[in-house]
């Protein structure tokens, strides 16, 4: 049960890695950094959130580094955006809105899981599944000297927070781990996939 | 006797705590951020500090995400800064100056005492202070894409530094840890205040 | 046998601190930091590296932090550069690209050295190896919000990882700890000097 969980977890990192790769990759090439600005920029995009999260709930060395199948993925990613440029770039927004909301959902479910592992309290742990699914976009914003756009822009870590803690309140419930991922997942690919269509966004105090 | 003295430490924590949030809060609503942005950099500005520290000292996870009151702190602050903002925006200048002394003071303090708590080394808990004590500002610069103005403006940093250096010697002398703080929390409170009120600043060097 | 090993890491790591300090303490200076400014810079620029590679492989507190030699060395390369300003700043720039290199070198194969010896694999220990050589540059870019030097500028961090990688390699195929370090520091170094020498970049796609 434990080991099939654990599983479960570990697919869920491995697909977000890769769609979260590809991002950091193209932000990289955008801002004119070079092969190895594009290699880094997926790197910390693809892997920075789950690092974070790993330091902070105390399981150092974090797992994208005990294993070297993580960082090889996220070069993958790079170096895979770097070849076929043209090809990714001419892919329509709404595609790449939709795999980057499976992304969010995805990190933001396994990062709870595993801080609610640690013994992490749960509006902890959901604060950790955030920091899973957007600290690495965050990294990549602050190496690009931008502000970060999860600060700035519509329903995104707002998504990510919600689908945390609709999980870790279903647990609470009694609901066991996954029904309760899949409900949080759900929740929070819906609610950022609803908000780009409808242009929801969060209130903004005009001082 | 220990149980009294983390008990302090924990008071120490929570003032500076609510004092820092607000103080975050204020910077991103001027900065523009929506609700979240803001409730991002009430967290990072009030928690970012002892965070880095207890990730440096090896305390992870940090005391911060231990407990649910901490965050939860943090947010309140930020929502009632977003609530009340014309009320707090319109507080002079100097009460404010007061109370982030006060809050830089005790973190300062509390995080130098921490550090030697976790044997860290005499000048390195005197460092580790400071970095609890300006550590959130500087992460909430970062992030809102500012040099941190604690490298460049007046005796802020270096009052931090001046009170943990103070609390660091006088234990070294003999000096029981209750009484160190207080001389530690009033050399640095005192330091910041006098420094605003005379214009003091560190020398530039001018290339 | 380990004690002489950790010996022959602790040497690298002490002439890598007091070039990386004088490096960060000049970005400081051309800044317009202040004193304390310049003792920060110096201090994120000459430990940093060091200090995220050991938060990282879980050896918290970090080697930087437990010994107050490792600051100390730091702040006098800090004041050394802010007294001898004018001297340092008149050194042609060839001796001080040679340092560098020197430094970088000596950072990437002592931090993959200790990544190695806390069982991280070798692909991740060559990129701990890479991240201990440019973290602390990288985090100085940042506090200035540059976009990171590392990721746009010629062969810098590429030189580091390659040193690294040749290290890991060369374990892997059975030499011993110091023939491998010293071809890993000599492949850094020579890549480096030479790229700067010949005008080598890495490749840039322009969208």
């Amino acid at each position: 049960m434990a080991a099939k969980q654990n599983r479960f977890i570990l697919a869920l990192d491995i697909t977000g890695t890769f769609v979260f790769a590809i991002e950091g990759a193209l932000a990289a090439i955008h801002a004119g950094l070079d092969l190895l600005g594009v290699m880094v920029l997926a790197f910390c995009t693809a892997l920075g959130g789950g690092i974070i999260r790993d330091v902070l709930i105390g399981a150092a060395p974090p797992s994208a580094l005990r294993d070297w199948r993580y960082p090889g993925l996220a070069f993958a990613g790079a170096a895979l955006s770097f070849m076929f440029y043209r090809i990714i770039a001419a892919i329509p927004p709404m595609p790449l809105v939709v795999l980057d909301a499976a992304g969010l959902a995805l990190f933001a479910v396994a990062g709870t899981e595993k801080a609610l592992e640690y013994k992490i309290p749960p509006l902890n742990a959901a604060l950790m599944g955030a920091v899973t699914a957007v600290g690495g976009g965050t990294v990549r914003d602050v190496l690009l000297t931008h502000i970060p756009a999860v600060l700035r822009v519509d329903i995104y870590a707002t998504a990510a927070l919600a689908g945390a803690a609709l999980l870790v309140l279903l647990r609470r419930f009694g609901l066991a781990a996954k029904p309760a991922a899949f409900c949080g997942f759900m929740a929070c690919f819906l609610l950022r996939i609803v908000s780009v269509l409808l242009h929801w966004h969060l209130p903004v105090l005009r001082p």
